[in-house]
């Protein structure tokens, strides 16, 4: 340790020439960027083909190895298992949607196949999702509201709602909207845009989905209290909607409410019930299902008013997309297919570190996206997956995608058997199915306590998503919430904490010496640190800070400059003076004249010298970029401080931040990358060296 | 140097300690916040009332000391001067505004005289500026279009436009929408927010400018042509009006076409031969000036039409804002007020810089908004500062603010007693004034050039903003402009050089081992360094990278895991067996199995010995701040690599981010302080140290 050199960063340069050592080229092997990335998906032609399609197609891949006897009473139990979820959270999540439940079983069936071929999580349930269905019915409300289905009734003055045409045209504004987030996710998917998702940082997920949720319950409200509410679209709706609901309070069907509340606590008792039983029976009881299978039994008993219309046919063949429709539901359907994404991603990871296998994020996005596209051609709504499907799945066993794909068998069989059997259904029933779903979400409301312990940032983050998306609908308050979690980075930034640093005595360490009393500051030299990046929004505070803390005032610099600058014409003006009148003795005099004005420029002024550090040492180290403000900023703390005489060193510099510093111009041939040093460390002793004896003795002993 | 001792952040804090080395109060005396601004703002009452007046009004600071002798006469010349170019300036900018020429007389009078009063900066020339101008223009013509005053005509057919009405409905929308920007720069002075202007980093003002003058231009285009084009306001205004212009083309009034296009060519001419004279004449030639007398005299000989209605008296006494129409402007009054100040501070900064005092950001603001909010209850426009009148005040030996004040005398003149004679000035002049004062922002269009050279990614800033201003109105361009520009730190950060750091031989100093061939990895460690903040837009990156370097599959590190779990399962049941065979042996066997497991859990796997490293460094030290993803993002890497046997250490962290560790409950029994290090090199010699001696014997021989 003993003979290590201290060496700035010219020098070193220069030794490591000597030694052979050459800059390798430009760009590093391992730099992984966006551009790489698109040229691999590129290089995904030619030779490489085969292993390419196979990873196109994973189901190829590890179909014939499955490994049979290990799995597939796990995968049997647990595909049956997730398809009787499917079957109420399926019929549940169309109403949020706007379209006749049977679509919902649709959804759960053909993307789910699909899924299964391309997906490569193994864990996870794909199917309807609480917050993609919400985002989807308030697209179709918009699309097809109400009014413009209203048909003239039996006598003149009434009309009436023509459910059959409203609801096959919710269901092609479903469908439609549903393939073009599935287009959407594919063309991410090929250009391995994948990482698109880190935009979505988890604060702003879980609120976004507490959020969607609140969405949700509003929506459902109708439902339970059997009032018939205006629809609302646009920003706001949510609190239009709650108006207009409490408005209609008077008019509560007292009928349906009761079957809600009866059917709420029902389904809440009964899962406290089965998750004590959780230890004795390993498969969960399928509370929903129960629930369906009584209300209908009840309902059709009782004869309660439904408005259900159940298309001809059980299985459709595919139907084109409505291409007129689809400009007008760009945004809603990119919003959807980054959500949907979003989730299935953030849940098949956690499955994936859990039991050890990599999900392909790239692949992921083109499996769903295959999954609503196709499944948008056969009128299913847009699919994301689900925590508490994926959580059962895994639960009872589910050890591969066939479990999927058995979930998926369940529910044609339940399509083509029994699926008519549901018609009875009351809505209110599928509503209260929804709120007990969504408690896990609403739990969520506990991230703002412990984010307010742990980083009031990211609870700002979240609590601004949850507003914004509350207010905005779920598509405009993605686009906000992701804008202004990217806000923070600068806020995060802006207002850096300055402080100067001192040696730790003995040491080659510094710190700063606000935070120790015994952290020394050395004689001389004064040593700058900023807590972040010197970029345009923080620049003017960085010098300010820097002109506080070396107790200079800009004016008093300056004006100390300009007593230097007319010193300097003055003694000009006398030279020129001398010149004249003494004309033999011109070079000689002149030679003269131009030394002193080296002199006065260089050496510091009598007035400041009591106040002004001999050098400053910049501390860049947490400096990651640097733009042409930042720049500049450097360049007139050099000029300005060297106007005065006080010599200003940066250290720490990172590479790129030098490179930024030689294209802006920085250097020259008076300012060489001689004031540019490895350390602080390195920095100090350089002007402890360039200064006299005493000083360095001052401080080392 | 030799008697340096390495020491963890751990045991630092310990000798700290010993030594009595208290940690000072949490919050420094020096942070600048932006609390501590408003504090500062607050403190303001009391006994420091006095003195806080006098800098609220500076005029009775600065004018008791006004060196008469040094100073008047240059100010007095400079005044006349500044004087003689605000009369055709602010009579052209008035058409910009959309309203009558005598309007922009006005805002070159009242305004002055206030700035003159509470004003800090002594060499900027407030008044008429022409991107302001512009932005009021598209104001009026929104809410008071020509379509709004159209009156039956003779005959029953025709319509003719009510002018007088039309005008008088646009003075009093401009002045509203000036009192309104005033108002807002009042109280973002009054609770100390001029750092605001931060967010107008320098590319982003300069595109801003080059794009107002294009809207300056083609709004401007109709009466050099004389052609009478449909209004456009809103969005990709600028297009059609552009479209619309063409399509008049054939429309052209030849006589205006030629008068524009001589007094372009005269203009110009005149300018280039001013500044050739420049030399000898130490008072610029007012050219302007002089091509309006000119053109005056020309269109009352030749009886040029022209539309101009000169309101009754010359002097109006002040009326109140429309305050019906507040609501429909608060978007454009505060770009206004925005921009006005982010022009007149980069102005002002440039001046203090130069002749060595201090802009005060802060009362700048209160200046400008009494000027505007003032003004506008007088019929002003709001205003700003302009360059050119700057730069003419400046060279003409302006010293002071009296220069301002003496130049608003010169307008009361003007508009005292030759005001009317302007009368009859046509409208293709003042046009072709405009234009060629636009010159130098048009000029500015070479700053893509430079930028492309020196910093692309602000140069993709210049080109964004200029397409955003041109596209949206300046209003909205300049909110998407400065949206974009702080996105683009997100951009600057997402996709940083991951790098593994070597040693430079016989040094302390680690450099990436890519940059250099002969820096050399220290055998064992691993020291694994991000260029950017470590955050949730990059975390994924952060870890894929690490572990591609590391050159360790996140599969089989987990499948590693699983492994040792699996034998850590063994073991207990082979010790359960144990335990039960051999009862009386129970509990010393009970110890060896948790010493079994214990040794398991921590010693490297056989397996992986050859690839993994036996310590990771992370060298956080270019981290700004840690959000949770950042937290989580450390603690799954600590935990994962852990579980494999791999120490992981990190370095170089700020006293912010360990504090966001403590809080994200980083630390806990297991994980100590104790993982941290001041450098890299203190963090690789403890490292060295734990290991065998033929490590440390192999990096330093």
């Amino acid at each position: 340790i003993a003979e290590m050199k201290r060496v700035p960063y010219h020098i070193q340069r220069d030794v490591l020439d000597e030694l052979g050592v050459d800059q390798v080229a430009e760009k590093s092997d391992f730099k992984i960027s966006a551009k790489e990335k698109f040229r691999e998906a590129v290089r995904c032609t030619g030779p490489r083909f085969k292993s390419c399609f196979l990873s196109f197609v994973p189901l190829l891949t590890w179909l014939p190895r499955y490994p049979f006897r290990e799995n597939a009473i796990g995968d049997l139990i647990s595909g049956i298992s997730v398809g009787i979820m499917h079957l109420p959270q399926g019929m549940a999540y169309a109403l949020l949607a706007a379209v006749p439940p049977v679509f919902g079983l649709y959804s759960s069936f053909y993307p789910i196949l699909i899924y299964f071929i391309f997906g490569t999580s193994k864990h996870i349930s794909v199917g309807t999702y609480a917050v993609m269905s919400v985002m989807i019915g308030s697209v179709t409300e918009r699309l097809a509201p109400d009014s413009d289905f209203m048909i003239p009734g039996n006598d003149t003055n009434s009309t009436s709602l023509d459910i059959v045409s409203r609801d096959a045209e919710r269901v092609k504004i479903a469908a439609t909207v549903t393939f073009l987030s599935g287009i959407f996710q594919l063309l991410l998917g090929l250009v391995r845009f994948g990482f698109v998702v880190t935009y979505l940082s988890e604060p702003l997920v879980r609120a976004y989905t507490t959020a969607a949720a609140i969405h949700v319950i509003v929506s459902q409200l109708k439902y339970s209290f059997g009032i018939n509410p205006q629809r609302y679209s646009g920003p706001l709706s949510l609190i239009y909607t709650i108006i207009e609901d409490c408005a209609l309070l008077g008019q509560t069907n007292i009928g349906t409410l009761v079957v809600s509340i009866v059917t709420i606590i029902g389904l809440v008792a009964a899962k406290e019930l089965s998750a004590l039983a959780a230890r004795k029976i390993p498969i969960p009881i399928p509370v929903e299902l129960i629930t369906i299978i009584i209300a209908t039994v009840v309902s059709w008993q009782m004869d309660l008013k439904t408005e259900y219309v159940q298309p001809t046919t059980i299985l459709q063949a595919p139907v084109a997309p409505a291409v007129s429709l689809l400009g007008s539901m760009v945004g809603d359907a990119f919003a959807l297919a980054v959500v949907g994404y979003g989730i299935a991603i953030s849940l098949g990871r956690i499955f994936a570190l859990k039991y050890a296998y990599k999900v392909d994020s790239n692949q992921e996005l083109i499996a769903l996206g295959l999954s609503n596209s196709i499944g948008g051609l056969f009128n299913c709504f847009a699919i994301s997956c689900s925590m508490s499907r994926s959580m059962v799945q895994v639960s009872t066993g589910g050890k591969s995608q066939v479990a999927g794909a058995i979930s998926a068998l369940v529910i044609l069989v339940i399509l083509l058997k029994i699926g008519e059997l549901f018609e009875e259904l009351p809505k209110a029933v599928l509503a209260a199915i929804i709120y007990v779903n969504l408690q896990g979400m609403m739990k969520q409301f506990g991230d703002i306590r412990s984010l307010w312990r742990t980083n009031k940032v990211d609870m700002v983050v979240w609590v601004m998503t949850l507003i914004l998306t509350v207010l905005f609908n779920p598509d405009m308050g993605l686009a906000a919430s992701i804008a202004f979690s990217i806000l923070t980075v600068v806020f995060r930034t802006q207002l850096p904490k300055y402080s100067i640093l001192g040696q730790v005595p003995g040491t080659d360490i510094y710190k700063p010496v606000e935070d120790y009393n015994q952290v020394k500051e050395i004689p001389g030299i004064m040593i700058f640190h900023s807590s972040a990046t010197l970029y345009f929004a923080n620049a003017e505070m960085y010098i300010d800070a820097l002109y506080e803390k070396t107790g200079v005032d800009v004016a008093k610099l300056l004006s100390h400059k300009k007593k230097l600058e007319a010193k300097r014409l003055r003694k000009e003006k006398k030279a020129a003076k001398k010149a004249k009148k003494e004309a033999k003795k011109r070079a000689k005099e002149a030679v003269k004249a131009a030394e002193d004005v080296g002199a006065v420029e260089v050496g510091p002024d009598p007035d400041t010298d009591t106040t002004l550090p001999q050098a400053i040492i910049l501390d860049l180290s947490p400096v990651n970029f640097l733009d042409t403000v930042g720049v500049k900023t450097l360049r007139n703390i050099y000029k300005d401080y060297g106007e005065a005489g006080v010599q200003v060193y940066f250290c720490g510099c990172q590479r790129g931040v030098v490179e930024s510093m030689e294209k802006g111009d920085f250097f020259n041939e008076k300012v060489t990358k001689s004031i540019l040093f490895s350390s602080v460390h390195d920095a100090v002793l350089y002007c402890q060296q360039g200064n006299s004896e005493e000083v360095i003795q001052g401080t080392h002993l």
